[in-house]
């Protein structure tokens, strides 16, 4: 399970960041998952090794642009380049709406159905390999978090359970195996109902805009990784009290700290930090701030970063493929 | 005058082209005016010398994605760096529906006001030192061309008229000679009607995509450069009529040639085609079938060209400045 930054400024591009968009990809083959989808996302999926046709589902955390703005854009360009397989968009109210009248006005027709699933109902969703909920955060639209399980990890046969139903060893067992759904003597038999864990499941949350990192208690248990906002730290939050609705470096540490999150991703950095640590403010300063409260393992997001989270829990950064320009 | 092209590719971006945005940049000053905004394309005034604030008016040929996308962002990104001087939106039907309605979905508030110009409606506009009208071209959706026109180039005062009319010499001369507008025995005095050019008006025509060249024809007259799609060469049009609506670069040189126009420049180039001219098609395809027909001075755009059209009607490259990344 990699985790593949797309995007981390807040609010503008700049030159060296895109707006919000995050790609998690599944473990095994090249399906991926797009949480939020700023303007541009598609141009950076084009300098990636991504491709729209592998793109599993689109999870939007709220309305704001920098996190939505890409959509139109990318469904387009995922229709041109002849997607016919239907495409889950997971996002707030409002957003369904407004996809279906860009697609008008700009008589856009997709070779490939949308389905909507509004992340206000979306209760325990299973996608593919991955069970996916919502948690509401606190910002000035209702933003919400997403937390990613794998649903089956390395599972096996439950044996017992097979052997005590007097379900008889063969061709059935094998289909049970690889999570088929199979029919014996009439009963649809549900292979996900034969199938144990043999280890615990990966989990990653990623969160959109927030001010209140305490609201994820709940869902960072058992959670191996959290991606979220650190717009500003405390000294320029408490300076510029321009925008609300978002959190300090400090506070998200300190949350994370306080629910022994073993790993940290920070993103979603005010354009104002600057890349040179010789200049003020600069993303160093976000880091020191961060690191003063938090001892897990702690890492600030930039465009293109990769990380992989293993089997043990472990979250590492691997060398990003990127395409160069031709 | 220059123009500086942000966007090349037609329908979709690629890794070396963005969606269609072009930049006309006054002959004084830093304004600029933007025809078409494809998704990115404040992404690319980043990498440009253009400032969002010195941006007069904005321009959109047709509704398409690709030459609309990207205009929430721009308005935006321009909020949030501080622009509070009105920006002149002229658009077909359903932009500013589509606009308004995108600002309210995501709760923007943008600190300055847009003024929607209905194309349909545009009859002779005039903003600033330039006069715009657009011409109706034949696509899929409605779509025009621009035509941008110096209003006063290189103004003396008509010392004949003023003398005529009894305006004594001083101080009002001065104001009429700046084009300024004066108060003269109770009557308003126009500065634009005691202003004679001393030289032919620069003029570009700007065009959207379009499948009948000769409807430009009119519009072409007195003008030194026209910036026309040409999105397939007529060999990959006549094998592939997967879309159509479009120009090919043979017919767009043909017409140019028929009205002896002085610089033909083409632009939005379906992705099929390589910059590696060792590969097919290639873009030196679409060059050599317009160089067949037209034998004025022939461009093919790419992302950051940069033409200058000096005050004689000369078309030439200058060299781009492009920021770097940090």
């Amino acid at each position: 399970m990699d985790l593949l930054f797309l995007g981390t400024s807040s609010g503008t591009p700049t030159r060296a960041r895109n707006v919000s968009a995050v790609a998690l990809l599944e473990g095994l083959g090249k399906g991926w998952h797009l949480v939020d989808c700023g303007e541009g996302t598609q141009h950076q999926v084009l300098r990636s090794p991504l491709s729209l046709h592998e793109l599993q589902a689109i999870y939007i955390t709220h309305v704001h642009g920098d996190h939505c703005y890409g959509l139109p854009g990318l469904l387009a360009s995922a229709g041109m380049s002849g997607r016919t397989r239907a495409l889950p968009i997971v996002a707030p109210a409002g957003i369904q709406a407004w996809i279906e009248a860009t697609l008008r006005m700009s008589e856009t027709h997709l070779p490939y159905p949308l389905e909507f699933q509004a992340t206000e109902a979306l209760g325990d969703w299973r996608h593919g390999d991955l069970r996916i909920e919502a948690t509401a955060l606190s910002h000035r639209v209702p933003s919400y978090a997403y937390g990613f399980s794998e649903a089956s990890p390395d599972p096996r046969l439950d044996t017992a359970r097979l052997d005590a139903e007097g379900i008889p060893r063969g061709p059935l067992w094998g289909q049970l195996a690889q999570g088929l759904d199979v029919e014996h003597q009439g009963q649809r038999l549900r292979g996900e109902d034969y199938r144990l864990p043999t280890r615990p499941p990966r989990r990653v949350v990623i969160a959109g805009d927030n001010d209140r990192p305490a609201l994820l208690a709940a869902a960072c248990r058992d959670t191996q990784v959290l991606v979220h906002e650190a717009t500003y730290t405390r000294a320029v939050a408490n300076a510029a009290r321009a925008e609300f609705g978002h959190s300090t470096a400090d506070a998200v540490a300190a949350f994370a700290q306080s629910v022994a999150l073993p790993n940290l991703v920070l993103t979603h950095f005010s354009p104002r930090y600057q890349a040179d640590p010789t200049r003020s403010p600069s993303i160093q300063d976000v880091r020191q701030e961060a690191a003063a409260s938090y001892h897990g393992r702690l890492f600030l997001a930039q465009d293109f970063l990769r990380l992989r989270l293993d089997k043990d829990g472990l979250l590492e950064r691997v060398e990003a493929e990127r395409r160069q320009a031709p």
